[in-house]
């Protein structure tokens, strides 16, 4: 079972930025944590600030993989581009965020990727991304 | 450990009711699953198609329980007093839906309780209670 | 042949409340003349000024009567969670109103509940309740 | 007794339009039913896709007659010209629609005419007409 | 002279939910200040978190009590079911709240029921209710 | 001199339809006066219900009279096509109404046909159509 | 008879600023003119950029002036409290502008005051003011 | 102690204006009602139609008296500036209507003051004073 | 093979009505050209300014035809009845415009019809027609 | 005579991607039928899923290119850096999609795009780019 | 070279008022720091709270001094009298605010005075006024 | 001391685009002359017309630069991901802007990003650069 996790922009940040909201964890001693927990998943990560290699990678894993757990980040507001690409791949894609985004600005409650996701997970940390997992594994 | 899971509107009807979008599992079968998988916790059950009911409920266990899994339905989409009954109380709420509600309707895009909740997690079928839960047992 | 009158919130005090636009005949009245002119159906009433006893009354009846006539008051307008209950059960529901909600409150102009009925009548006093009774026995 | 019913845009094609929405029988054969059920009463029929050659009618009748049935189709949800019409005159106006508007566009929502209108009556196919000659009857 | 108070959702938890907005006197304590300082005045207290109940109560005392103190919480800003109860019966209502809501989220600037009230009085903490008893003693 | 007096939907029913708003007088005399009093011009007079006609009317006198006088009804809200028509001929068009309109309902407040006129006269009576006329002369 | 003028902001600078729009005469210039027409009535004159003084005038003159010939300028569109000094007063005021505020941005579009006047006259560069008056003296 | 009561636009005119709405007394009548009621208060009284000198008076007043009392008229649904002199001063300000602002014109509804007062009073008619100055008393 | 071209209001003054939007060129001229250049189709042409007439032209030919060319000019962005009679026919219709309409008036940027039509084709000129036929072509 | 064709986000997918809308075909196919059709132009060919590398294509060839071809996918809804990049460079462009955009959802109906370009083709699938080729030839 | 500093409403408090917002200085005390570094400049000093004193001060050195430095405080929201002040003069008027505007309250993110202004400077505390001289004396 | 200047999309093509808006310097030549004047300041320069490549620049010099000065061009008015990087970092950053945005299209007058920097400075041509190194000198 392969399984890719894409961080969209300001994700490489994680453990740096805005603590108070993000925790002061980076997603790589995550990531080990996650791979210690699953050892059967081939888990990959990519992260990136750019909206089009994100489209790029869902290509790239969208035909082969057995899932998606993906935090777009800002991109997650506004990019139709990431929707159409989500739309037009085989592999289902689980939105995840570390935040309770309802918590925030107004502009982070709407969503233009979770119409073209398999669901939505938001407001646990980084065990979103487990959770995320966790569904793609009952599936 | 106790666990509180609130069904809101309609949800009586699980199995019977638009099974293209909720399945054909009653809701009461799918407990039994989640009682014989999470021995440990103490899970309870509460329906209600009145609004003021489920803030009674969540008044009533919101102050000694360990979680609560909030399938509001309709509410959702328009209880302002829902969402007061759960910033009132100190037990964490996690909203759940079973369908991704995303996909649907315009109106059933909005929640006015997320915002109050710990998090948020939509589109799984049954299984979205069962990361709840697992979301609690993590915290 | 079955039918149940589902009247929503204030209902009750028809003939008494703001008369210049209900009027001046109570509901009782009203059934009397209706179950008089109709006597081979079987017409049930019921009312009630809580929005989810209203969603419980449309699930108890609505997999074995033949029709509704649902005036739900206000909750015509602001009510997903009666909309979801129309939608779950068997039995066509017809929204009826006895003033023309039209020339009223920008609010009352909209309806939640339209589009999960078979028609909607408004605007001919209590007539409203028999013209839809007439529609169910043409279907 | 006089009534006149008036079609608006679009609706001398009932038969061959769109037969999921609007059913395949012509208005004609449907007129011929309704004058054999209402022999007493004289219904005279208008159809015209002209937004004025609808107001000229109404002028024509609406101080003579004693009910309208008016479908008017598109020009339901945009002509305040019309609705100034029906305002205009003494005679009553009932506005009726075959499919139910509400299931439809978001922009058939709406209509421009109902708050000059006597009632409304929407979603019962051709016997929409027909109950709207009843609720005239019954004045 | 009598005069209801009645209380909405959520406010049956008053000195105990959310103190920095709402101080720490549970309303029952209040209510006895209330009492002593009009000892000439009947003050009946009733407080219920299901919209339907308050209606209920509305239409009770509505045609026999001088007047009504109502603080209806979250349904102030979503319940037109409530409204038309107001303007239902003859007793004047007087809206309050504890806390300034013009100070708090958007969604708490409006109220559905100032229009069928007498009057609004809001953010004098506990004391909202006893000016508002004030202004009935002064009709 | 040549002006030419246009109006639009119900305005042959003037002294007719609803008088409080629009006064008793019918528009045949009130011309006579007008021709009455400016001898010296030749005033010709034209009403038609359909949209398109009072666009073909101007296009014919549109490049030969000296003005238009024109109430184009509740053609003025929502016409862009005689705005188009107003733009593409060279006489100077005078928008009246014979009501304030900015005293009725919201959707006559608005003019699609205002940006395209050289100016616009509202609420006073049959009078408006003088002061349009006095316009003009000053040119 | 007694008329009063009454400019509003900026339009002290006519004939110097922007005079694209407004034309080169100065207003004083434009009233002698006037008042040589109309040697029969007796035309006052004030210009304020002050809001409330534009108040206080038409307080000072409004109950005893035949009429107010108004243009507001940019408080047109924003000032509620001229509108109540319009409502308040028993003299009829009458809505005037220079250029046609509907070929302009937007925001001029709608009038605050325009439901208070007893009319709008705009786009007749200076005759505006002069039809105003016409306008009052066949009241 | 003393005491600021600021009346906005227009409210130099109550007992003359609209009486409908507001009554028939002038201010200064009810102001010796107050004063002979609150012998013991210094009450202060200011009116202005201009916006600049209700906040000059503001800060004026806003470091030494007890508390303000402010009826802004029609400037309460527009003026941030006022709003920011409220939050500039040390003084508490308590809004007041004489009239229930909430029955009359959508866009008296809002207001701009409110989340920079301690609360509201609207719709006691001149007793809304009286309610201010009593809330100020038991602070 | 049959096209039908259809010109909706003021197109009948192409070459006289705002040369730097339209060009100098009238369809008539036009028309001749693309007869010349597509001598083996029929090309037929109507223009009209009443959105009706249209409307019967499209009933007439809507059967029987290969493509209509429909420039509907203002109508595009206000008739919703012009798009149920093109949903209504099987010919399949071509919304063509002369001039870039995104460049214009934002009412302007909005088409009624295109969702009923098989495309669009816009700002290319009098080609925009020639486009369209093209593209029915190879069908 | 050089033409540059632009394909934006998910475009690489033609033939892949959600085949009910975008047709079975890839776009490389097309193109040679394109480049056999159109021997005498020489077709340059760009994809990319990155908005800015978009507008470096844009600006590489828009000062000595004779036409662009731009299908900008997702980005022509949101995206006013490439409606920017457009507007700097000297080619005209031509905005094409191969659907009807206006049938789809309500976000794929606006352009950030089209009032930069020359003119807009939707709706024909490939052909779309055949069309705006040949538009480019007659200019 | 002389320059005119004008601040609006309630900035004659700076030094005293929401010391977190606009720091401790007075205005008064950084006057002279600016005189002190440019003492080749005159530079001249208005303050009002009265919307139309503002337009006065605009009139009287707009068309003689070299630049306006305008803190229009809150009236930067609501003003479009002061906007047309701007645009009727000569001089040209830099606006600027203490405060970073876009890190408050919505209303205050968009300024009716921008667009007649030269430039915006916002968020530099006092030295916003010092950056806006410099941009006056590189002109 | 070292300030980073970042331009984004277009922004390569000062002095050859649109020129009546930027003038026609292009960006290297005036960078000459603020190194030649800021001799003690280390000023580096990067431009892209990626959003993401942005966000890189961003994430490399914002924690050891002292400041940044960022045109992000079209970005400006569409990117959370740049604000959200902006937030991010340590260092401070001035969103600056050639022309006056506020005189340009609507969608241009509002920022994503100005509530994430310290300030705005927009309208004094390439002269917006400068001031913003200045309000960082003087920090």
């Amino acid at each position: 079972m392969k399984i890719q996790i894409i961080n969209g922009p300001n994700l490489n940040l994680l453990g740096v930025r805005e603590k108070s909201i993000y925790g002061n964890t980076d997603f790589e001693t995550y990531l080990q944590e996650l791979r210690r927990r699953y050892t059967h998943i081939q888990i990959d990560y990519y992260q990136s600030n750019v909206e089009g290699e994100i489209i790029n990678k869902l290509h790239e894993i969208g035909f082969s993989y057995n899932g998606v757990v993906l935090n777009a980040g800002a991109y997650t507001h506004t990019s139709i581009a990431i929707a159409d690409a989500i739309a037009a791949i085989n592999t289902p894609v689980i939105e995840v965020h570390i935040s309770n985004v309802y918590k925030r600005e107004e502009f982070r409650h709407s969503s233009m990727l979770a119409a073209s996701c398999k669901g939505v997970i938001a407001g646990f940390g980084m065990e979103s991304y487990r959770l995320a997992i966790e569904s793609l594994l009952t599936d």
